[in-house]
């Protein structure tokens, strides 16, 4: 049950690490119109994990998250945003139950979480020693997680939709040039649900991110739709903007 | 230097508490249209700090959230948001490096940020046996703040402000009448800046969270401004809504 991997870790992790305490990422990525998250599969077992693990008694919290992220996944530079801390009792205890007591995964754990959401195309995901796989798995289709992590994705999905209803997205995420349609896709996909077309671009053009380009996309048909692109210093200042 | 009740203290919380981790709490004030926030001062020391804690072993930390803001503040069921996890290094060790060794205050801790905002009336602050007062102070002249707790209000009003721009508030700070100014107002006071009147009016009607009253304010100028109410219903619907 127990793999000499994860034995080995734990003797580390009592050196190395603060007890009761990790760091679990919920990585969104976007790619051709679908929302997925990076996810683990944990070696001989049938359940997926988050990428997360401890932090080091001399390290920063936002430090540990990048370290984590990028170890376990291979995931590099990616800007993190807390967004909420889970801490109910037996969270990951019960999961561990059969655990020797020695093993520092026994602890009772607070887990500080963590999202981004990134052009899926720009991670390459790397399997590390306790995985059997790293994989990008649709939101909407997610495999049987361990202990809370499904519950954690869901959180993080509502925080992710909260800050696209008042910060503009799409940024690295989309082409330099843009249809509208393409834009309220992005959106669509994200929020999980259809948007009305009219107020979709009434809501955005209040915003005022967007430049409108001359000419249509080429090689369309005759009513080709306009193509925009963003305003950086616009959006970077609706990105801090308090929107009244 | 060291209080007798910090030594007593210290040796009960190894035996009840998780180590390594905190709570504080940033409890925004609002009363004659004035943002306060609730701090403790320290005994015998001249450094205020949040109210704050540690979780006991088998809480969960919202449960813990509400203890500890009780025991410390006696403001009893207030509704906690976590809004930031606060693990650089050094944030609380220097404030206690002249502590000897084996005292709890003197580890590490990573302390987990919950913000409210309350009517003040509703709350009548109670000093604990570690403080020489608990009082309302103006977000606007803090006093000497100890470790990072400055840092906290500031991020936590940070969060408020996000908040209000894509959520309604309101509902339990005005009276149950108010005029669109006393409305403008409480926004102004949380914002700490001047709104725009016709911006302002535009947007809080378009969350529909508002039912005009026939009658104006009695016994007030013929000119009398109108009164409005809270539509409770859409008022709820606004807060779950994602605003799109």
């Amino acid at each position: 049950m127990i793999i000499q991997e994860i034995q080995d870790a734990s003797a580390e992790m009592w050196k190395s690490s603060l007890p009761h305490v990790s760091i679990d990422s919920v990585v969104f990525g976007f790619k051709n119109a679908s929302l997925n998250v990076l996810l683990l599969k944990i070696k001989n077992d049938d359940h997926w994990i988050l990428p997360g693990g401890y932090i080091n008694k001399n390290e920063s919290i936002d430090d540990a998250a990048q370290r984590i992220l990028f170890e376990r996944s291979g995931a590099d530079k990616i800007f993190l945003n807390n967004f909420g801390v889970f801490g109910d009792l037996n969270r990951s205890e019960d999961y561990f139950k059969d655990y020797p007591d020695h093993l520092w995964h026994k602890q009772r754990f607070i887990t500080i979480g963590y999202y981004a959401l990134v052009n899926q195309s720009d991670v390459t995901p790397v399997i590390d020693i306790f995985s059997d796989s790293c994989e990008w798995v649709s939101v909407n289709h997610l495999p049987k997680m361990a202990m809370d992590h499904q519950s954690i994705i869901m959180k993080a999905l509502a925080a992710l939709r909260e800050h696209i209803s008042y910060k503009p997205i799409g940024y690295n995420l989309l082409p330099e040039h843009f249809t509208m349609p393409e834009l309220q896709s992005l959106y669509e996909t994200i929020l999980g649900q259809k948007l009305n077309r009219g107020n979709f671009y009434r809501k955005i053009m209040r915003y005022n991110i967007l430049t409108k380009l001359d000419e249509p996309r080429k090689g369309g048909a005759h009513k080709a739709p306009h193509l925009y692109k963003f305003d950086k210093e616009n959006y970077d200042q609706a990105l801090k903007g308090l929107n009244w």
